[in-house]
Parts: structure tokens; C-alpha cells; sequence
């Protein structure tokens, strides 16, 4: 009995086989990120390209339950996040991933681990914009110290420093921030 | 801004999208999950299919970790294997898995979440087999009282009774239970 082959190498996949992408979406808590992922998702859908959705809530339902938001257990659940959306991109799916994921050292490394397929987007909007929208109240609920490591309220958010692609939510439509994604993911080849 | 689709139908996802499958592999340990698995794995990749392995120790590391042995821990585990499979396997990937995953309970909720995508394999050979192989050491060290609900030991495997494919492999070679599986994927339209 052997084990097989265990390794995923680049060469072995290409048999036909194109590789999607992770278009990692960071931002501050309102600041447009499941309403990008859900309008990027629609668009790639309807050409015919697959497509998954990693949203931060769904996630921590389905990997990350009992987890809360130290910083430790905010890290398990952001690379449990990249860990799948890696499984998927690597099998042609475009994973768009909406978690705050406030780190930059943690999302260095769901880069490492996605490698060339990773793409961060800073989904971009001031604190003020994304407080007034307060599209689930938690901004609300923060302010009056219900809810505890709130980022952007009392825990950090750490911008991106060199990202692929930044989509200032507060000046462009959901329409023209898709044409920006849909345009980073053309140079690589994926439909859109 | 809308949210877009948020479900996935299959009819969305037939443009042009092919299912895969969730191979899934129980038994105890020791049967030889795992080397069926590697050699599926190895056959797949070499007819141009997608494919990927979701171990049982390798999800423990990436998603998993910190669960115990717990019937409680053990179904969190099995689930999360279920949940990542089941989103490669929609998108076209056979995701075969190797995990003991003992309760039956457990493997009809897998069943469920996967749907028609789902074939449950059980890896059979009789425990004193799997108790004599002893690959990993860890029968000696359970039958020593180091490992605590050691599957077979000490803690219940609940067989499946009505699964898709049984493969002894006490009395068949690996191509040989490779060969029962390919069968089981080529029915599904699935290159083998």
C-alpha cells in the first residue's frame, strides 16, 4: 500500500484545470463588504463562473462556533476562513471572503497561504460613514459597551498597506465597485 | 444595493458546472481510509478530475483545533469535514474524506447536508486486523489506557446499514477498492 501522491503542486492541477482566486475582503463592520461579495457573486454567477461566498457569520456558524473576538480567537477564525477559500480557489472557484479580519499580520498570512491566488481588497469607508449606515445596530450597541471588541470602536482595525484593490464604498456604487473586482479578476483570466 | 442571490440552486450552478461528489470514508482506524483515500486521490488527479482529501488529522490542525475525542467534539469535527466537503464538492470537486467519524447519528446529518452529492463508504476490516496493522501505534497505546474513547477500544463505531459501497480490506487490494469506488463516481458521470 502507498500513499499516493499527497501533494497539491501547481503542475499536477493544471491538467485542464484553471485556478480561481480568493478576493479577500477587509473593512470596518458597514463598511460594504457582504453587499460587494453578494453583487460580485450575482455577476460571476450569471457568466458562468463558480463562485462561493465565505461571509464572516456564516463562517463562524458553520467552522468557528464557541469562538469569540480576542484577538487569539478573531485569528483562528480568519485562517480557518483562508484555509477553505484556498481548497476552493485552488479547485477554479472565485472565493469571495467578507470578514472584518482587522490584522494585517493575520491576513499575512492567509496571503502565504493562498499565495499568487490571494487578492486583498480593503473595502474602504471612514468609521463616521460605516457608524451612520449601522446597517445591524451593532455600532449602537458598541457606544452604549453591549458589545465588547467592537473594531473601529474599541479594538483596532489595521488597513491594509499595499492591497491589491481599494473600493472607497462612500464614493462609489456597488455597480462600479464590482467593475473594479471584476477587473482584477479578468487580468488573471477568470470570467467576469 | 441588494444582496444579490444568496442561494445556491442547482439550477444556478449547471451553467455549464458539473457536481462533484463527497466520497465519504468511515471506519475504524487502521481499516486503511486514508491509503484509499491517497490512491483515489492519485487515480482522479491522473484523469484530469478535481479532487481533494480532507483528512482527518490534517482538518483537526486547520480547523478543528483544540476539540477533543468527546462525542460532542468528535460530531463538531465530523461536520465541519461535511460542511467544507460538500462546498468543493458543489463546485465540481470529488472531496473524499477519511475520518473514523463512529456515529451514525452524525453521518446522517453529513448525509443531509450533502444531499445526492453524499456516498458513504465503509472502509470494513475487523478491529483485531486493524488491532495487528496498528500503523499509527495507537491501538497499543489505547489498550495501555494512554488513549482515552479510543475508537474500538473504548469508545463505540456504529457501522453503517445502509451505505453506498463496503470495502472489506482485509480481502481486497487497495486497486481492487479503488476500482469499487471508481465505479461508484463513474455512475455519477464522475472521470475515474
Amino acid at each position: 500500500m502507498t500513499e499516493g501522491d499527497t501533494q497539491h503542486t501547481q503542475q499536477q492541477r493544471s491538467n485542464g484545470a484553471r485556478d480561481g482566486a480568493v478576493v479577500w475582503l477587509t473593512g470596518l463592520s458597514g463598511a460594504g463588504k457582504s453587499t460587494l461579495a453578494r453583487a460580485l457573486e450575482a455577476h460571476l454567477r450569471s457568466a458562468g463562473q463558480r463562485v462561493e461566498v465565505l461571509d464572516g457569520d456564516e463562517v463562524r456558524l458553520h467552522l468557528s462556533k464557541g469562538l469569540g473576538f480576542s484577538r487569539e480567537d478573531r485569528d483562528t477564525n480568519v485562517l480557518r476562513i483562508a484555509y477553505v477559500a484556498n481548497l476552493l480557489a485552488r479547485n477554479g472557484v472565485v472565493a469571495i471572503t467578507a470578514a472584518i479580519s482587522p490584522y494585517r499580520e493575520t491576513r499575512a498570512k492567509c496571503r502565504a497561504l493562498c499565495g499568487a491566488r490571494f487578492i486583498e481588497v480593503h473595502v474602504s469607508a471612514p468609521l463616521e460613514t460605516c457608524e451612520a449606515r449601522d446597517v445591524k445596530g451593532l455600532y449602537k450597541r458598541a457606544r452604549a459597551g453591549e458589545i465588547a471588541q467592537f473594531t473601529g470602536v474599541s479594538d483596532p482595525y489595521e488597513q491594509p498597506e499595499r492591497p491589491e484593490l481599494v473600493i472607497p464604498t462612500h464614493e462609489l456604487t456597488v455597480d462600479a465597485g464590482v467593475a473594479l473586482l471584476v477587473e482584477q479578476l479578468r487580468a488573471r483570466g477568470l470570467s467576469g
